[in-house]
């Protein structure tokens, strides 16, 4: 048993018995061994986006993204408690051989609760989309899950709330960029998940962002990390800088000279732990004055404090005992696929699915996502020992059922040649054969980290790693066109992190970058055993020129909140092989309740959404904001369920423009359905949200 | 129906209506269209070492050094039929469409059909092996399946014998090596597999050697291709030089001066079709008098005439109605699998093979080629559109009998970092786990086309791709120490292309590069689903030191007719689940027969050798050779069957100094068994082969 009080005492105990150079050691993301004390090395970073990355096998989840596209906290939690499981299963193990390397500790540099507010962003599939009350949700989920139920108070393991804040591209540039943003934007939309990770989650972790916000740098913001962080929000974990960030003060951002003063800003705003090189320069800035040995020490004491409530020191922690048997099991995977399953969006549909199984001879697989193992990770993976490629969970639903596939790869993924030396689109006569000989073509497009990424990746295409282009690559559509053209039923799935304008396909489905058990989702999908029920996280635009400048942080005519244009499908979209209708809609301040009929004639599950529009304050976003949001469960055809929808404790304020949350308008209107309020969200569903006014 | 004389006419007849232009670019490996004599462009590259290659999806078999080590030639029929049918399948398809790009005609540009007489060679695993009677037969084998049972006269495809002669490597000098040979050497062992291409399977191609031969460059080489091939044995088909091949006459073996005369020493020496760009020079090498419009037309004839064969021109082909379904097939599948089993190799076992699965109840899979496509497909691979890694196939095999399996990746190929940033080694402590939480080590290492391939091929980490050593590399020792160290029983997978020295294991298999069904395979083998049958086509030695220099190509001291040396493990070796014991040889001049029990107590097959050594003859190799070899089908325990092995027609006789093969002593020594008639072989083998001695 432990306490956060206990751990912090216990490590100021500790950290007293320390000199000035050994508490400057313990700063640095791969902090050394203090042998006198029996502190064993400790390396900070890791990493847990969808599954532990980076430290060999673990269950990789679909890609953060997909998971949001489930709209489930609940099941967020579960993800979070199977990687808190697997992690702890291999810090056991490998601590036991003294194996204390980079990637191998409990403090996880996930989830990333940055706003995808723009679809250009190639890191944006990290994230849960470009709503905050989304993320907020789905990042408390994971946050939880990964720390514990915390009976004991010990930590399971250490989640990291990132990046503090304010960030979302450009990559190319994110080292030197300014993030200029008004104090309504900053507190309505790129705050609120931190806020909650910290207020509801009890995160242990916060990382800094690479870039500044409004001139200062984020891993040594004061407005951040003191007056708002520590300050307006009395957060008691600790706080590291992202990788390398902190040299970035005074090689890109300019706001300090040396690394030693570089060090002191980081650190006397509160940056404990400084993943790069710049706090090797630690004591060096302590000679200069420019930082105390008090900063010092209740960095280091902070740091302990986690490494305590981690029970690293102690015997009694339950998590201890958590075997190496318990990473990588039949269970966890399970989960993958469910999260896999509730992750995809069937975008469009004209009847060609579900697939019937007895009546489908051949399909059709063709596509550069088909079977490609980088349509199924994303970024930040570790490495599955079971990978399902789409085409490999197709080919293995249709052996059971007796029905022929073939394939084509049809083209790579940028690339018209596949094959060296060959002519452009070598693998179209192939791929439009494969068409011609089925009943049905499944074509498997769209991108991978090495079209959209992280800045710096050697794996990118480019420098950057953002989209220039919300189109597919050009011999990808060169590729569907020529599976129109054949005449077949074609489904287009898109394995995407992020919004894509792809006409093409008699039905289509948005897969993400599903998982280890993403092919065997898809293929239960594709043949009606699993109805789809995922749901936009983001907007579907049509084209990069109808949204701001990639670079401009305001908030206007940005994402379902306030893009007032046409989209192409709207946030909170996603299909389903039956219908539902929703009806007596009920509110009460905390919740909602609306009952949910399957009309249809297939069991399905989908998503109760919640809207709130301030109908006369000055201050309320253009269009109604999701306040609240649960899935029904599965209804059989005919059955008809009562939802309870918790709402947004801040569903009815609104944010004004010094970033205060305030009642400002009793008016409210409230819709609730199974999608937004608006024409083409009611188009597309089918199914017009429930409308009340009320006055708070 | 048509006939190579009915071929040759119609080809005469075409040519004659072409100018000296047209006829000049059909020389060309991308033939371009001549319309107005309705001919279409045709490009005579296409590559089936294992499985259609480089084409899109096929079903891809284990790469030929695995195929080899199945001793079967009637398989090997078999696989060349399937590549046939799904080259034609393929082709009409492509075709159909217009599609007559590079990879998708019918002149299959396989088998290598080369000596494999260095361990050294990169490239060896595309070969038979190190036995020029086993590389005949299976070379043979190979043609026959591919050109079809001729029954119309139609070729099903064209197969092309190469690299015509004496290509062995280096890879990193090929283009200006000459091979120095002597004449006992050249007609004992590096030109019997392309006399049995010619003479038994009426080969359509051989392809020319990058190198020179006692000084002529081979695709331009008087004795080879005029005094040899076409005039010895009368040989019919077309000549093609290896790509890039004739440059290199003026470039780097700078026996001509120009282009133009290279293409004219190539020309006239009845190098048909010119795989590069040398033959654009054609026309100037006319004009310079160098060639005359006669070998044009000669060669160009000999070109229409193989795709007069292929009935490319003709509605009446039967190949014409392969529909493209017949590509990628279960059965095609099945076969690829069959192969795989047949291939692997039981080095050696102290009892823990097979596995139980009824007792196992956890299997660790560690090792860099546990998951790994690239240790599947050697090199001249298809896209297989299921591909099992041994992992998968271990773990599909699990799945079924409720075994738990722990996987690690252990290590990098060559790399023991596989994390940026990590510390080296940092997968061990994982595989160390995996092993400790289980009841047997299954230890995946090896190569693959990166540390063993072409030369040029930008996957290579050297420049050249040949091998400098016989043992793992270090990190994948260090791995397999470290199981060795954990105590559990240890069964070492190789999959690679070559001999390996590589100590570590309770039981060893050889995997080779096992192609699509290879997983499936191996899990069957390792449960003992599937006894063990493969066995050595060539000699595992201990390190390079015991071998001559790798550019030396004498054959003395090289491969188990002429090494002298102890070896680590036997040509022909290879281990069963169960015992045979051979009995009743008798022997006719063409035939051996045998009787094989199965002494053991599981039902299992393997392959009975016949080795022939005169024994006055000073023109005899040192050791007994290999002139018959045959499998036995499966024997149950206590079954005995009576094996009849066809022997080599050259059986007995010798080779001289000059090169002729002869009668030289008449006294003979006849061994036939389950093995090499040397003591290792049999120490290995516990049966010694029945040994019989004849006057011939």
């Amino acid at each position: 048993m432990i306490s956060r009080q206990e751990a912090q005492a216990r490590a100021r105990e500790l950290v007293s018995q320390m000199t000035l150079e050994e508490k400057a050691t313990q700063l640095r993301f791969n902090s050394p061994a203090i042998e006198r004390l029996g502190v064993p090395a400790y390396n900070w970073w890791n990493e847990a986006l969808h599954g532990v990355a980076r430290c060999g096998t673990a269950t990789m989840f679909p890609q953060a993204i997909g998971m949001a596209a489930a709209f489930d906290e609940k099941a967020m939690e579960q993800v979070g408690d199977v990687i808190a499981t697997e992690g702890r299963a291999k810090y056991n193990a490998h601590s036991a051989l003294g194996d204390r390397d980079l990637y191998k500790g409990l403090t996880f540099w996930s989830p990333n609760v940055n706003i995808f507010r723009d679809p250009r962003w190639g890191r944006g599939h990290e994230t849960y989309g470009e709503d905050p009350y989304l993320t907020s949700r789905l990042g408390v989920g994971y946050i939880k899950g990964v720390q514990g139920d915390g009976k004991s108070g010990y930590l399971k393991a250490a989640a990291c709330a990132k990046h503090f804040a304010v960030h979302s591209g450009p990559e190319a540039n994110r080292h030197e960029f300014d993030a200029i943003i008004n104090q309504k934007d900053l507190w309505e939309t790129y705050l609120p998940a931190f806020e909650a990770a910290v207020k509801e989650a009890d995160v242990e972790a916060i990382m800094g962002a690479y870039n500044r916000v409004n001139g200062e740098p984020c891993c040594g913001s004061k407005t951040l990390l003191k007056d708002i962080l520590r300050g307006k929000w009395a957060y008691q974990g600790h706080v590291v800088s992202d990788c390398w960030a902190i040299c970035n003060f005074h090689q890109t951002h300019k706001v300090t000279s040396t690394p030693a003063e570089s060090a002191a800003l980081a650190l006397e705003n509160g940056c404990d732990v400084n993943c790069g090189s710049t706090y090797l320069n630690m004591l060096q800035a302590y000679q200069d004055g420019l930082v105390t040995e008090e900063q010092i020490t209740a960095s280091c004491e902070r740091a302990f404090t986690t490494r305590f409530l981690l029970g690293l020191f102690d015997e009694d922690c339950e998590y201890n005992a958590i075997p190496y048997t318990a990473n990588d099991t039949d269970e966890h995977d399970a989960l993958a696929r469910e999260m896999a399953e509730k992750s995809m969006v069937l975008l469009k549909n004209n009847g060609v699915l579900p697939l019937d199984p007895h009546k489908v001879k051949t399909v059709a697989v063709v596509g550069p996502n088909a079977n490609s193992i980088g349509a199924m990770r994303g970024n930040y993976y570790g490495t599955s020992s079971r990978m399902t490629t789409l085409l490999a969970g197709i080919r293995a639903y249709c052996a059971q059922h007796g029905i022929r596939v073939l394939y084509s790869e049809g083209c790579g993924l940028l690339n018209p040649t596949v094959e060296f030396m060959c002519a452009a689109n070598d693998r179209l006569s192939e791929a439009i054969q494969c068409a011609n000989h089925a009943d049905v073509v499944i074509a498997c497009v769209g991108l991978d980290e090495t079209l959209e990424g992280e800045q710096g990746d050697q794996s990118n295409y480019s420098a950057s790693g953002d989209k220039t282009t919300l189109m597919l690559p050009e011999c990808q559509q060169t590729l569907l066109n020529a599976m129109e053209a054949t005449g077949k039923p074609l489904v287009t799935v898109l394995a995407v992190g992020s919004s894509l304008n792809v006409p093409q396909g008699d039905a289509q489905l948005v897969a993400w970058y599903s998982g280890q058990a993403g092919g065997t989702a898809l293929a239960r999908i594709l043949f009606g055993e699993v109805n789809p029920s995922g749901k936009l996280p983001v907007t579907f635009y049509h084209k990069t020129e109808d949204l701001p400048d990639f670079e401009d942080y305001s908030m206007k005519n940005r994402t379902y909140r306030y893009f007032t244009g046409d989209v192409l499908y709207p946030f909170g979209h996603g299909l389903s092989y039956t219908t539902f209708h929703a009806d007596g809609f009920t509110l009460r301040q905390d919740a909602a309740t609306v009952s949910i009929s399957n009309t249809g004639d297939k069991a399905g599950e989908t998503v109760v959404q919640v809207y709130a529009r301030n109908m006369t304050s000055s201050f309320a976003p253009p269009r109604p904001v999701l306040v609240g949001f649960a899935r029904t469960g599965m209804l059989w055809p005919g059955e008809t369920t009562l939802v309870e929808v918790k709402l947004d404790k801040n569903a009815f304020t609104v944010v004004n423009d010094e970033g205060e949350r305030v009642q400002d308008g009793a008016q409210w209107e409230v819709f609730a359905g199974l999608c937004q309020p608006d024409e083409k969200s009611v188009q597309l569903c089918g199914d017009e949200p429930l409308r009340m006014e009320i006055e708070v």
